[in-house]
């Protein structure tokens, strides 16, 4: 939920002369999003998102970030498409700060996951790798293995909060960093990736993908790591136990698109483990951070040091369902 | 801001289930009102907000709220329409808690206030008044004279907080209370009032009235107390200067529908007084309670005792633009 930056009459207005959208005829904030404020534009032509970009997304890469979306949609992708302002822009400036208006998607983000929505997720994804192929612009990962350490680093240096997790958790995070900074792989097929394909970011409509949303985390990395994600967001069940029919389907789904080679395979259980502890990190950022009384609890870290575990004791891919 | 309780999936399938609205397509949480949770729900028929009311709303009231916005609409007032599910109620519960459905209404509320808009802004609350008479559902105003000293005393007995008042602002808000428990009328017109017509809740299209929304403090009360309300709401300028035309043209455009009798004239700046008064009062109540860190800062009371004080000053009507 967040909406930091309210909208004048004088930005609306500014919105209707600066793009061929119409009338607007509604403005209303919308709880979706932590890093942004996002409206819902109603126009007399269609309904918009408007995002205005808060400080947490650097400026510099929001060139990169409409580009992908224009360039997906452009591939047919399932991609919200930014609309261009009479300059040719996508982004503009809305009360001093960052703006885009995006095309609106209909489709309903899901809850209860099944299997099938597994399959779904995994073609989706590998479309978007392959959609993604020949876009111009690059973005490195900000949040992979050579940021691991100083992000944990921050954690426990900083802050009296840490004192809130058990320090033999620390000490074992401590250790899979070692680790993965011993056996990351640098040989993996790579490409753009979405980086952040949670549950929240993929609409369905009538049971089919209608749309893929939020692209401030996408980067270039291993494509096999965006499937590592989505494992670990799509196949935990609420009781932390890992649902192997859905990991075989999601990864069934993937390889109907886009055959992964053995190399990719051999090295998921490690990919799995690196996104678990990108998420267990920047959880336990949040968590030692937090605003007392703000209206947005953060998510307990631990979660995620669960998925780790279940990865390191994984000995082949059998563990996912694939033979 | 306020997307207070989480909507599942079983939550969504049971409404389109009880509700002859249609598939729905997508369902976003706004940021809109502070006492309730809303959605916007886009159905394979039409647009909808749904409503899902949280603690501060009473549920004994919702009978009365619901029943007037459907009365009101009803009279072709532009009141939004809650919907009747297949039982024939417009209330049903959902994530445990009291819900409904409501009719969407285009426009956008304004910011930029013209003399215009008061004038629309009368004639609208004038035809909400006559369109409420024959409504049979009665509920007494719990934010009028007789609950202002004891909202007060909470204020000031409970609270280390209230020391960021001055002793001298409460001590002239005490009096005030004295000084209107001692004058207020009686004998004034009544029926069903607004109460809480500002301008978050009037929405404007092609520069017309296309909605009045939030009945959520509506109740029986002095009709002329709504047209205070509102004074207080519109016709001030952000440097706390009273604007005398805009003033002239709420009051015409409300005697446009419904003329005014001589005694609410005359009673009109001790309504004025009241009014104010209320919203200094909750204000306050809300600027001692605040919750350290929380995203919404409350308003400071300040700004309503300099109204108050205004209208003390006021000797004739003539101070609001009428003859």
């Amino acid at each position: 939920m967040a909406v930091y930056t309210d909208i004048s009459d004088e930005d609306l207005d500014f919105l209707e002369s600066e793009y061929p959208i119409g009338e607007i005829l509604s403005c209303k904030g919308i709880a979706e999003g932590v890093e942004n404020s996002n409206f819902l534009l109603h126009t007399e032509k269609s309904h918009f998102i408007l995002t205005i970009y808060e400080k947490r997304v650097r400026e510099q890469d929001l060139p990169f970030f409409l580009g992908l979306m224009e360039h997906l949609a452009d591939q047919n992708f399932v991609s919200p498409r930014p609309i261009l302002n009479l300059a040719g822009k996508t982004l503009t400036t809305l009360a001093g700060k960052p703006a885009a208006i995006i095309e609106f998607l209909e489709g309903r983000s899901i809850r209860r996951i099944s299997a099938q929505h597994c399959f779904q997720l995994g073609e989706a994804l590998a479309k978007l790798h392959i959609a993604a192929e020949g876009f111009s612009l690059k973005r490195e990962n900000s949040l992979t293995l050579e940021n691991w350490r100083p992000l944990f680093n921050a954690c426990v240096n900083d802050n009296e909060n840490t004192k809130s997790v058990p320090p033999v958790e620390l000490e074992e995070v401590r250790e899979e960093i070692t680790h993965l900074e011993k056996h990351w792989p640098s040989d993996l097929p790579s490409g753009v990736i979405h980086a952040d394909l949670f549950p929240d970011n993929i609409f369905f409509l009538n049971d089919r993908v209608s749309g893929v949303i939020d692209y401030y985390f996408a980067c270039n990395d291993f494509l096999a790591y965006d499937v590592a994600v989505c494992l670990n967001a799509w196949c935990f069940e609420s009781d932390a136990s890992f649902n192997i029919t859905k990991a075989r389907k999601l990864l069934q789904g993937y390889q109907a698109v886009r055959k992964m080679t053995d190399r990719e395979f051999e090295t998921l259980p490690l990919l799995c483990q690196g996104a678990a502890l990108r998420f267990y990190l920047t959880r336990l950022y949040d968590w030692i951070n937090q605003v007392e009384g703000a209206l947005v609890k953060p998510k307990n870290p631990f979660e995620y040091l669960r998925k780790i575990r279940f990865h390191k004791d994984v000995k082949s891919v059998s563990a996912y369902g694939i033979d």
